[in-house]
């Protein structure tokens, strides 16, 4: 994972937070980035259903409340995918016998260790977020 | 990370499992790799106390039993570094209010979040690995 995740809590705490139209440009200027890139992640978030451009006004709205928006959600908007923790090898010699079966037991590990790092994402939302930079503010 | 962890993991079983003694060549037969990769990944194990080289016979001894083990120790050999899931975007604006607190703010969020995928990799250990690959074989 890149920045992308990042910077993605990083626009949606601005259009969260703002009282007045946040725009790409806005997010960009705040972010430290180019407007086009901003539109990129954003156009993610749109395709989840996450936020919806408002055309007319050229800024973005959320559809889903803070409360209800965990990273998690965020993630597989940004990534595409399920958190995905570990690469295992390819290349393994079948003709060994842990070779042979190194790839399945693996693949039962990680998959233990990301269905616990799934439900960390699924217990955090913008809106803790949000509270922790009023904290942080503070 | 790549499959380094992968690939650590793969050798420690076999130098568990095996009776006889398992050379670097040994593993890289049934890893799918090349002796000296495999050398440089046991040489960070042999670094941090989790396996010896024993010189006379070219072959290599687990120092901390299966049972004792865990996934975060191998991890930390490996990577040379606590677990680090994300990255944060750097040039983020200070004359903004949300680009100037958020740093902090995600570096707290995500303490959280890698703290409890740290736990979850200590309580996993080599001999979980075993077991699952027994059951397997079976």
């Amino acid at each position: 994972m890149d920045t992308k995740f990042s910077v993605a809590i990083h626009a949606l705490i601005m259009i969260s937070e703002s009282d007045k139209t946040v725009t790409s440009e806005t997010i960009a200027h705040s972010v430290g980035t180019n407007a086009s890139y901003i539109r990129r992640i954003l156009s993610l978030l749109r395709r989840d259903g996450i936020v919806e451009g408002r055309r007319k006004v050229g800024g973005f709205n959320l559809l889903i409340s803070p409360e209800n928006l965990t990273l998690f959600r965020i993630w597989k908007a940004v990534s595409g995918e399920e958190p995905h923790l570990f690469d295992i090898h390819q290349n393994s010699n079948d003709t060994c016998i842990v070779g042979s079966h190194i790839k399945q037991t693996l693949t039962a590990m990680y998959g233990d260790l990301e269905q616990s790092f799934t439900k960390a994402l699924q217990g955090k939302t913008l809106n803790d977020c949000i509270i922790e930079m009023r904290s942080e503010i503070q």
